[in-house]
């Protein structure tokens, strides 16, 4: 590995790699090769002002310790070189339409898109999906300490309790199944089975607008709990697992937030917890929006709670509960004390939705009275009523967007820089009006 | 939690759990409690007679040693029982429509179907789950300790390259997009960027027949590396996964695989690997059955290798390589030697084929004629021969079907018992013609 070569000055080694970029100072030419552990600087002749950005090769040499004027302490092995003996094209390249030695790529997001197997390859770029890669492991290990264990989400669906208008059909050898939009049947169900449950699974959005936050496929970090004692408990397992992301982030990506001048989100001791009226409240005082009568949080509400929460509790991060239960699911769990509200729990940062949650009713009459209530066909969820039937726990859970995460925790412009191949209502890979 | 009483005799403890049997012998009564770490006898009067199979509770009580006549040395929580003070019903369960308590439910497929979150309850099924969820984790540690990084394959895809037969079509705002039989083509073009990638994603399969080897979406367990010097070095990376996945499950699922009279599948100190030809050979001379011109390997052939490697090599598992160039897709490499064969390499373990991979072409120009020589479109794969066009080293890689390694390492009769909601032709959760 490249990497090594740090630990390896005087001997002869053997690379493999990309090359990255070629710069040719008369009859001596230099080469940056790139392999998963690092970049290299390589000094050779001819052979070496042949190679092409993008070629893949193999070069033979040994490691030599750079001149003192030619260290560049911004790189891990910016004190060695190697110098080339032997070099082996093992791909070539044709011209890149673009400079991917540029430390920006500063493409269109079009262009970044329909040349999304080569923009892949910049530093820059790659960056995202190691950062994501780490996010996703993190939330599995951290449930994993915690006894949950992993379970696989259909992606067909047999029914679409809550309405069919922002779902993708499928032709199913003559019948009309639907790709999930969430695991959220599936997850609490299982609850009465393996009591503490996680997914990482595709979901499916038929989003008929093209905004820089929304995907039509997307990736979700699912996980449900039994027998706790209130939803409280479902807040701070949330917490829990957003903060060894968090670490794990911060442990394995230095180098990539660097890339971003990006810092992990502040966090306080304790994450704030407000309620819905009184979010409402506060942004009512803070600009004169009176929001405190509506049923839900306009994106400029989470825009100024999020500052509040930042400049008077020091933290990036804050938890919203109790959300008007008519505007919710039919498993959502009214509050006793007042019914109008809910116990849900939906987590904020840096001024957007990062995932809802909460506790769900268990109690299998109370679940049939809400599936009448909220106008669904029990046919609809059968396999769901079937288990709450037989049993299941109080329980709750929550949500997080793999890719919204992605894009908040680098600061992203819009969630299709976090999708490595991203699809909307215009695009499947390339635009469907080409 | 419940196996923490072992060590706690004498004391007072609090437990949740599921109740699995209620047996009231006049005034006492034993409930047989179970949470995640296991089960639990309590005694106690009424309360405990009340209560009924499935019922969700909290109990509070002390911790006795049992009599020694009462030992049951089967399991870990043997010699001790709770003796109940207070009893609370957390979710209440209709009367069981089958025995949760017995050993085996030893019902029909379509019932154990019918009934999925109710069966999924019972400890033997819960086992099968609890083997899939190590295999699947296994498999991404084995990779991360090599140095691949995960990604998340798209499940929508533009265009089905292989033609149509057997995909699924999804309504995508008036455009055709399909289902995604496998994530190859964007393992392989990330390779261009990530060098070493592996998915755990649902793929999907229109098959119009229902047997017992296959699902309409399953989980598979993708890997692909680039800088190979042979397709040797594919077949010794899926070596190590297996052996790997192996170890994790001997050593987190005895109690599982006990369940089961299972055994991990016996390796030889190396896998052997024969040619497809060497193999139509060796079950011509075992059983006469001429196969030495067939392009593939039919079900009988495949059980006789597997019987042969067993008794000659002294392994569950052998790998198969070189198969008919033209039986395989355009992206196979072949073998300079004799190009009729290519670089594949199939697994089989068993009597049955566990995954396929080889190594894949990677000149560009090579891909080009393929993708005519097969009658493709190429702008069916633009995608693909954008990354290759612009460099991509040596590769190769492989995919392993999760259902299918839970079903044969636990030695399953049929796939849809290996799935948590198997999908066929005629089932999404429930029956169609119902």
């Amino acid at each position: 590995m490249i990497l090594d070569t740090v630990k390896k000055i005087g001997e002869k080694v053997k690379i493999d790699g990309f090359v990255h970029v070629v710069r040719a100072h008369g009859k001596i030419a230099f080469a940056d090769i790139i392999d998963r552990s690092g970049v290299l600087q390589v000094v050779g002749g001819t052979e070496i002002a042949d190679l092409r950005p993008q070629y893949s090769v193999e070069v033979e040499g040994i490691v030599n310790a750079r001149p003192e004027k030619m260290i560049n302490d911004k790189i891990e092995t910016g004190k060695v070189e190697l110098s080339a003996e032997k070099v082996t094209v093992l791909a070539k390249s044709d011209e890149m339409p673009f400079d991917m030695g540029a430390e920006e790529l500063n493409l269109e997001l079009p262009t970044l898109l329909d040349y999304r197997s080569l923009t892949l390859r910049h530093p820059k770029i790659k960056a995202i999906f190691k950062v994501q890669a780490v996010i996703i492991d993190a939330f599995r290990q951290a449930l994993i300490k915690k006894d949950f264990i992993e379970f696989q989400a259909p992606s067909i669906i047999s029914s679409v309790p809550e309405g069919g208008a922002e779902v993708f059909k499928v032709d199913y050898f003559g019948h009309d199944v639907y790709l999930s939009q969430s695991p959220q049947l599936y997850k609490s169900l299982l609850v009465g089975a393996f009591e503490r449950v996680f997914s990482v699974n595709q979901i499916f959005r038929a989003e008929p607008s093209v905004t820089t936050r929304h995907l039509t496929e997307a990736t979700s970090l699912d996980a449900e709990f039994g027998f706790i004692n209130s939803w409280g408990e479902v807040q701070e397992m949330e917490e829990y697992v957003i903060r060894y992301i968090f670490s794990e982030v911060e442990k394995k990506c230095a180098g990539e937030l660097a890339l971003y001048n990006a810092t992990l989100p502040k966090l306080s001791t304790k994450i704030p917890v407000i309620k819905l009226r009184e979010a409402q409240e506060i942004v009512f005082k803070r600009i004169g929006r009176d929001c405190r009568n509506e049923k839900d949080l306009a994106p400029e509400d989470e825009r100024e709670i999020c500052k509040w929460a930042l400049e008077e509790k020091g933290s990036d991060l804050i938890f919203v509960s109790h959300f008007v239960t008519e505007k919710k699911p039919f498993y959502v769990y009214p509050d006793p004390a007042d019914p109008t509200y809910a116990f849900s729990v939906d987590l904020l940062g840096r001024g957007v939705e990062w995932s809802s949650g909460g506790q769900r009713l268990n109690d299998y009459k109370t679940i049939l009275e809400h599936v009448r209530e909220w106008g669904l066909k029990e046919k609809d969820v059968e396999l769901y009523l079937q288990s709450f039937r037989y049993g299941v726990p109080p329980l709750g859970g929550f949500a997080l967007g793999a890719e919204r995460m992605t894009m908040h925790i680098l600061g992203l412009k819009n969630i299709r820089e976090a999708s490595l191949f991203p699809r909307d209502m215009e695009r499947v890979d390339f635009r469907f009006s080409r």
